[in-house]
């Protein structure tokens, strides 16, 4: 099971839980099938959870009813669908030795099966199936004495990406793996830190962006006091999830430092130099094609439309048509405008490539609209490894970049030419190299090493 | 009381209550309160309908209760709010004398208090306040023989916009006023006719467009058999809606003939041209202003970027900040991208603008993300009279720029500079005249008197 | 369509929504399938109404928007079942000529469909397929001035059952059919008049009884003065519907002036002397046995015992096993104490029986709990001819003892023995006679004749 | 907290799932908090769990998805109301080092907090705050190498009250702790071993009874093969709660071997011999105190009467009145018959009396009814110590019993007389001696010591 998450939390604020929930809010494209908060008055912790939108989750009393002034929130998607646990849904809260705990985990360990078989070994029992809940374990197994020994005891076993929320009654600890896979920001709303995955979610409640949590950082808040400390690293290679950029953050976000939508753009700026074709119009497949379309177009001098309109009702209730009916397909998510591509040679931007089969549909919906020349420019490299740290890529088998050459996959999707990104325009544009970031779903180069294990199971899901 | 609403209707179909649930789907923009489909088997009526959106109405097996080869469908917004009543809640599917009878009324009347008055001082029991019940009424009132001189005969007596479906256990019946208010299209589907308020629905149904319902049309489809009549007109001139290009209709829909996204385009470039500024940026306010946006890009070459990222996540639910917290306002919905605006000189483009607060907030938004100058430019004229005909603006009194000059606009919501589009250069990118259109909102030039009373009631809501 | 209902209205009461809605909630047996309550505050009437208990669709907010002093509520359950529509629930609200018109019906009239199509000759409109609407239309139709003038001439037209509330925004009015087929009862609370089925709805809210309405008479409340009016009868016979005595009123409730409680007794008392039999426990069929049981058990001195328990957690949404399972049957609603049968010879009693099946089930229940003998006696006669008006009873064909001898149906619900009350009995037992009471289920002696079209449609359903 | 349950299982059933729902269902009055179900097929485990009735937890699909031959399922009501936690509702479904454990555990520990503090100073984490997830942690750590040693080694260190259902991917456990304090059986469905906490979940679901889980008893059934282990006990003496007799179990469900129906009767019958009193009729307070009554009645040939009604249909959602209007308080469920009361002298049956407040509300009531005399008879000992073991009395202090003598309550609830069966008579009319039942809550003397822990903790809540 994979999960992609959203985390937020808030410390020594008489609204916490209000603000937690519109930050889950600004973060709910990165997990929209369940969602929690958890509070503290400093004595005793309150959470609520549930599948659903924050919006649907967190519905009348029940917001008022999470006391406090310290919260930590958590949006949630998984793998696993109709057959996920609620006992998945976080933000875990325990009670152990110590007191009570809860933890809002964004990403995916790579070990987690190892150091859970071992934990169970000793004896521990696991509620859910996530990563999670491993974490907890490893922070009470500990034989350290003071809490931060232990959480830094636990986070040392730790492989793989974790942005990490810890909340106890007395403390609030954000936290970053020492590769910094996964986003993780600090901001300061009217004195109270506040934490986001990505910063849309702190200029929504109006606070100010201060800082990234560093790779390897473990930022503690007691007494209103905040330390910083550091998890040991391997290696002083950063490997932050560049996909992020490609795909998964918001535009309006800045996230590693740089903004999601300046680095996007750049992309697309870079794409058009490296595949320049000769075309009329450049259109992207919004949402997250706008921006590298942009830049495309504005580096190719070709102009810019919004070529492909999307329906932003689509939800999760919509009934599919039966069989002996018309495919409705793609066409629920987007519809073409005819009119700025009849005739046209038409260069559509698009993130990423995965399976093949969604590009091949908005090349025939194009050509269909009247297209002359339907010309597929993609602003990451080929996807040809599956992520193992917190995005939805399906395995290798089913990634059609890892097994057809570009000719074939440009044939397959019937486009009349096709042109991905470089490895090196991308790193370039997002400003770094590859000691900054992971770009193990393009070349393979996994920053840590990924378990036969894990690599069976995600094949079985 | 006004309604902004979506209508579909598809004959002879075995699928026909699934396709008006997708073409209710793909109009969801025009109403998001309630929802309603009903069908025939050529014998009976069957109809579901309540509050909500399409696909949080039509659940599990409520679809496929729906039996029958002819549906109608409706979508509604309405200004009653809280207090509106599932009796408005449309298709309205009565049983009279010669049979059972539903519609759909996409449109105000403004004749419709008159009417209703002296249909109930001739007896009349209405349940609902929406004015298409009044429409139910003249047809079964008409002392004409035949359904369709019935209805010529009640339609002769409306004033005001309606495009209307009207289905019997025979008939589907589409219809558009003399004046042709509201957009109406038929297409085809699999030899189905289908018709929906734009074409986007027909888009997603894979449907082919065939042509509008025109003006005045009243186009009767009968054992298969398909005849066109026409409403008496008192003028030749037509009062299509152009603030459906403006703010209303879908930009991948065609509707009036013409491409909704070429004429917001253009829209945007003849604003360029009449109101030009030296900058450095062109932003839309999302989503409608997105298009003229470009249009005014591509003009004055100033570059576009999407300065405002649009969280479409935002539904009813949402819980409100209480009174001691920040003000969310615009935020929920829109956050700027300070990378693409800082140090910048800033043209903003937005359809309208309605009381002047959420201008005010965007531009005070733009300029702390650090703009250096903030120009409004809109899309369309001042916004100077209300709209009787199915547009949501408020009064007269609330309409800034009733009241207001261009200056005193410009220093309400604190813009460096503002410039509306004129009435001439809208109506010439919307490829037509005066003699097209109607411009009442701009001008007041109402096509059609306005009675007292429902400016009074207006006024009162 | 057959309706049962339950209705109570209140006037001059600052909690009139609130009142209304315990008076439901005490009436909820009359009616499972959907609420209604209207209100006016002398100006506008507010109202809400869905498909549900009482406790589900008034909910948060939705009874403080029901403002107002004056209100009417209707609980209603429908033979339609899903295919029923949300026109048909009441209160059904109206505007016409003379302003704004509620009404709660409780029975069924029999000349319904003749006063519908003659309505629909003249030009009415009709939203659903209720009784009640024609009522409606009937009192807006009179060519008479005044409101009650109006009233009287519409009730004049009606034939069969009519327990009425019609609210305007200045007067409420009680009313009740010539043959007083259904109950109706005033009470007054802190000075505000009540009005409701059944009074246990005057014991939860603490009101006090003060009298039936009596058939034929038309109770008018205006600026806080009763005046009482007379529709004109043809007989001077009453036709009160006994079969409320037997089934359908809560034992705790007064109607028809007598105790339903006290009636249920003495049936059982009767039953015991008409159909005496050796044996050594009596158990009632819960929950409408109880009482007669009780009754029977004190004249014949045999032992009385809860022999059957009611879960009374059942509900609509119960899944239903499927094909390859057992049958669960009744066992969902009952279950046998084995200890007070085992051995015994037992007599049960029900209320009547209908199409012999669940009787059936309840006697070889019974005696696989090991009843040595199953004796059935019934509260009632021979359940024969189908109701018209308001009582849930299938057609002739189905109602066993229309085809079958008392020795059939023994033999058909395998019982050792069975016993029915006889009419006399029952009768007497109500402390009345034929001049008193409609016995048509059981004597088809029906007080108004029924129409050919309604046993048709009867058939149909 | 405190937690008041029903658990149901079955082994070997293509049904599982299904018979699950109707064993819970049977068994929804002994918890209506929440629900869940877990179902194996032999190598993974399926659960799904929510708060809500049985029947609103499992709708549409969910049931179908809960695949296996095995489950266990768990009705919950809990002491913790709104602030109770989704990690508390059962079955506990955990993964660990020898694979899956699902728990559904009846009744609540005394020594849970120091098993927890022991088993968090070792290491233990635990998600919620119910005493259940302490026995999984105990099984867990044992030291023991086989499931049935290590469960036997947990299970010896558990003080208080635990019926268990425990079921792995290949075993079905049963469990009843040594004490006996909540009852459990088996029953056989077609070949397939069932459990109950009642008998008359078998009833519904047409499973033969077997025997009751003994007192300590273990029963695994693996591979079909069903073996019996014993817990060691520190006495012979069973502590079977004998207020499962008085008012929790259903009258139609057979428990410790005994007829709960019967058992209860000859609790009324005890009690008039012991307490009789020159009166009229004798009625009961529905639903517990009907078949003692019935005793009552019988045994003093006193004529039973129904003469209170219960309203069934009273939910958890009910609103209640604002502070203005007039008590609805005991009326909301209970309303008195005058028609047996007035005049009349009469005594009153109910099952026990806590904190005096309601019965004091009946008293009135049924002299506002007419009553001549008001005798309050009780069909079990005056309640004066709290309950450790699974059954919801409140502290000491509230429970009037404790501190003020029958006089003393006799005048606080307003009755002519008041008598309490005597504890001897309980017993006998059990068929039991304090050797085979729990008494403390009526003579302090519990079967187990109580740490203060517990007590301070039940005086917070």
């Amino acid at each position: 099971m994979k999960e992609y998450c959203g985390i937020f939390g808030i410390y020594n604020n008489p609204n916490a839980a209000y603000y937690t929930y519109l930050g889950l809010y600004a973060l709910q494209h990165r997990g929209q099938e369940s969602a929690g908060i958890a509070t503290t008055d400093g004595k005793k912790m309150r959470y609520y959870k549930d599948f659903g939108l924050v919006s649907s989750v967190f519905k009348g009393e029940i917001l008022k009813n999470l006391k406090g002034y310290v919260a930590v929130g958590h949006n949630r998607y998984s793998t696993s669908g109709a057959s996920d646990s609620i006992d998945n849904v976080q933000p875990i809260v325990v009670s152990y030795k110590h007191g009570q705990m809860a933890i809002a985990h964004n990403g995916n360990l790579v070990n987690a099966l190892n150091l859970r078989e071992k934990l169970e070994e000793e004896g521990s029992i696991f509620r859910g199936t996530s990563d999670s809940e491993v974490i907890v374990h490893l922070i009470v197994k500990s034989k350290k004495k003071k809490f931060l020994e232990k959480l830094m005891d636990a986070l040392a076993k730790l492989e793989g990406a974790y942005s990490l929320l810890v909340m106890t009654n007395k403390k609030l600890i954000a936290i970053r793996d020492p590769w910094g896979f996964r986003p993780l920001s600090m901001g300061e709303l009217d004195g109270s830190p506040v934490f986001a995955s990505e910063t849309c979610a702190f200029d929504l409640i109006g606070a100010k962006y201060i800082r990234d949590i560093e790779p390897g950082e473990v930022l503690l808040i007691e007494n209103g006091e905040i330390k910083s400390y550091q998890i040991p690293k391997k290696s002083s290679k950063k490997s932050q999830c560049i996909f992020e950029f490609v795909y998964f953050a918001r535009p309006d976000s800045k996230i590693f430092k740089r903004s999601v939508y300046e680095v996007r753009k750049e992309f697309g700026k870079r794409l058009a130099r490296e595949n320049p074709v000769e075309a009329d119009v450049v259109i992207p497949v919004p949402d997250s094609g706008v921006v590298p379309a942009l830049g495309y177009s504005q580096e190719s001098k070709i102009p810019f439309e919004m070529g492909l309109i999307r329906n932003h009702y689509v939800g999760r209730t919509f009934i599919k048509p039966q069989q002996q009916m018309r495919d409705i397909g793609v066409k629920v998510k987007l519809n073409p405008i005819p009119e700025v591509i009849r005739g046209k040679r038409v260069v559509v931007i698009d993130d990423s490539i995965v399976r093949g089969t969604t590009s091949k549909k908005i090349v025939r919906m194009i050509r269909e609209a009247g297209a002359k020349e339907v010309h597929m420019r993609i602003s990451s490299p080929p996807t040809k490894w599956p992520c193992y740290f917190g995005i939805d890529t399906p395995t290798k088998e089913q990634l059609i970049a890892s097994s057809s050459s570009l000719d074939e996959i440009c044939k397959h999707i019937e486009a009349d030419s096709l042109g991905y990104l470089s490895l090196e325009g991308m790193l370039e544009a997002a400003g770094g190299s590859k000691e900054e970031f992971c770009t193990a779903c393009f070349d393979g180069d996994y920053p840590v090493e990924i378990p036969e294990g894990i690599i069976k199971q995600a094949k079985k899901e």
